[in-house]
């Protein structure tokens, strides 16, 4: 399978994403897409519109199974297995359980933002397949920036494992160290508390439950780009928003111009 | 296709990794892991040893067509699709373009080390499958250490694109922000430059490189793990190692005891 790509429709499709836009402009590179592999590197991949609802529930159960990245995966492709059968049959949902805790425990990303990101970059495809495909990686950031903004969890199960009240914290980041530290901090729960893992059990449904409304509108015509962070673009660096908390009031200035 | 996994052997795997131990011990909640995709999830993948001198070119020219974290998922797969066919025919590659940038230019976890990560679980498989798979989260973490502590790139193509000498900068972390950011103040050159494009194909390059040989040393059946951080059962959290970059002297201590 082979799809040519024009280059102003690269230039089209990587405008939705800040390092998008930035790598886009680097000379010509990025010509053609070629795609090497079968029937999945065909996008977008086959979609029926999800119940949110529905979906949060299973990933909140599946969170106990496989944790939060391979849980917000399975809650959305598990459906569309049995709906539709390929190409979500032939995807490896469970090895993803290495997205725990912010990737195999260092606290990076958290499991339910990449697992939200792997979801719909799979669906809608990749920015270099064409301006078709452009909203997998939008969907994909307003994800990030709806988690880091948002006070989580959101979602609340129909049969919680912990009855106790799980407190609500913004996290200004779509790392796993800021979000759970800052739960923990506020909640005073220790990381292997029960509290804390229905916590990130929720988190994970709450995402999965924002991202299937995202690709039910994709799936409608609705769908509109709704995050603005754009720091390759606007800040000169790759990052998160929250800088002072790592930099206080000191944030560096790096390289602008070029040798 | 199912898989019955004695309660011993989840602890067995799961004890590879921090975060695993820490979640492992929450009761039994994990007693079986039940595969429901097909072909692909069973583990360990089909694997034969590459050379990691052409997975390093390979990665280093892919980077250019997809970024880092495709980058080096496809330095190897496009091998094995090569050399064995399926389950990597099946594996939609060029969708994990949105990893670049730290996952759509966010600067969190490193492209290269999300993209490492995903070739050890898929091949190896996730601790879940069984003590056989234990490795797959091992070599993931194994990586993540690596790339903090090394001077990167290590890696030098045959035909580079840039002929200028690229610095060699130690991270510290995991993180884009931070590895990009140090590499940045310390040469000059600005996100745009082709320098710093040319420097992250290098990066992508000496990863799959490492990776490659850890997963030679796994098929040989001599792989030992190297990564000794554990944040989630030494301090309480899931985290990176550079604490007093962003905290500064005062690291606090998260809640440890249950309330």
């Amino acid at each position: 399978m082979k799809e040519q790509i024009s280059r102003r429709n690269v230039i089209k499709g990587a405008g939705m994403v800040a390092v998008g836009a930035a790598l886009a402009g680097m000379g010509g590179l990025i010509t053609k897409a070629e795609a090497k592999g079968g029937s999945t590197e065909k996008w977008p991949w086959p979609y029926e519109k999800l119940d949110p609802e529905k979906t949060a529930e299973l990933a909140y159960n599946e969170w106990y199974r496989v944790f939060c990245g391979a849980a917000v995966i399975s809650s959305v492709f598990s459906q569309l297995r049995d709906r539709i059968g390929e190409p979500y049959k032939s995807f490896p949902i469970d090895a993803y359980v290495f997205l725990e805790g912010g990737m195999v425990g260092w606290g990076t990303v958290c499991g339910s933002n990449a697992g939200a990101n792997i979801v719909s970059n799979m669906i809608v495809g990749p920015r270099i397949a064409g301006p078709e495909c452009e909203n997998g990686a939008a969907i994909g950031a307003d994800a990030l920036e709806w988690y880091s903004e948002t006070k989580l969890p959101t979602f609340i199960p129909r049969e919680p494992r912990q009855k106790s009240k799980i407190i609500q914290t913004v996290s200004n980041s779509p790392l796993c160290h800021v979000s759970v530290g800052k739960w923990m901090k506020e909640s005073g729960y220790a990381l292997g508390s029960p509290e804390r893992k229905d916590r990130c059990a929720r988190v994970a449904a709450s995402v999965a439950f924002n991202l299937v409304k995202d690709l039910n509108a994709w799936k409608d015509g609705t769908y509109k780009q709704k995050s603005s962070w754009k720091p390759a673009s606007n800040f000169g660096i790759t990052g998160q928003q929250n800088c002072t908390e790592c930099h206080g009031a000191k944030i560096p200035t790096p390289p602008l111009a070029k040798k």
